[in-house]
């Protein structure tokens, strides 16, 4: 049975470096790795062009390690529950950085592996397609 | 007359693979000619750097998959029903993906071709300039 | 001490073009800049591969300018009220472009130059840690 996952839920956003580490690996690949063993939904990863911020480890030499260590973004959607269940690891595993959640109301999740026949299950919610039966009408009405 | 944009507003944001492709064409090109035509006020494509979700074909080429297919974010601020009215073409444009939406404030928009006279027009809510009157008061006063 | 800055707060989102400028410099410069000097916890840049928007000087050439200046987009997270005392100079600085304002709840700001003994401040909230007593405790108790 697909996954459903319409409606509301949380975008959680990670700022970090791009040279933070985590047992000798990229924090954000770790965290990556960490994500899908979990069992998430998606996790997308940005790097930005320049910036400052909590990742920078002193105010001192920032000039220059704004060339050198530019900012992370990892963005995940999910429930508020299954986010929550991870913060003591992120607590754990982020040395300097910023984490934020947002609302955020999911309208289409459509995995790119959904049989045709079951595409209509993860419609955009509200809709009914043309061509097919309402696969969301009550099958005793 | 330029174009008011100011206030409560959606943050849609799509999160497709850069491989995707619809008719042909990378869908992600697609969909910003998609906006386009359909008259937004703009689109903003983000190219992500790493990361696993509903673009992915398949679980178990997943790890094959990130190294080839990079997430894509397109990033539409627009009202509510300017974007509902654009999910039934999305709905059947996205194979695989997420699409979320946010509750947005725009405190300024300014296109860039709009006139020194006009630019007032397009401060920041509450702002009122110190070299010119009010624009946006009564002129029966 | 270190900075509090758990709780309630702002995404400050600015969309312009990579190639604005702002006496002589490129804009996004000059707003990293900006903001740094005004004591802001951090910004991040980041730099997309396609879109059109109010930053694109006007409609006909738009095309053209699609490959040529590349949408930027600067992300700041802050208390509502020191982001609103950046406006009118925001407004002054942006010829051509699109800010908004989204809530954002912030659950971990860590500075990567905090002592391990202070750690415990930059905890993410309502987590105790398993080994160090609670640093939230009242000590009178």
């Amino acid at each position: 049975m697909p996954h459903r996952f319409h409606g509301e839920r949380t975008l959680m956003r990670i700022f970090i470096g791009e040279s933070d580490r985590y047992r000798g690996r990229p924090l954000y690949e770790h965290l990556v790795e960490f994500f899908r063993k979990r069992g998430l939904a998606g996790a997308t990863v940005l790097r930005g062009v320049s910036g400052f911020g909590a990742h920078a480890t002193t105010h001192t030499d920032k000039i220059l390690r704004l060339s050198l260590d530019l900012p992370i973004v990892i963005e995940v959607v999910e429930t508020q529950e299954t986010l929550d269940a991870l913060l003591p690891e992120l607590d754990r595993m982020i040395e300097g950085g910023l984490v934020t959640m947002e609302r955020a109301r999911v309208v289409l999740y459509r995995p790119h592996d959904v049989s045709e026949s079951e595409r209509s299950r993860h419609r955009i919610e509200g809709l009914v397609a043309e061509d097919e039966p309402d696969a969301e009408a009550d099958p005793a009405a």
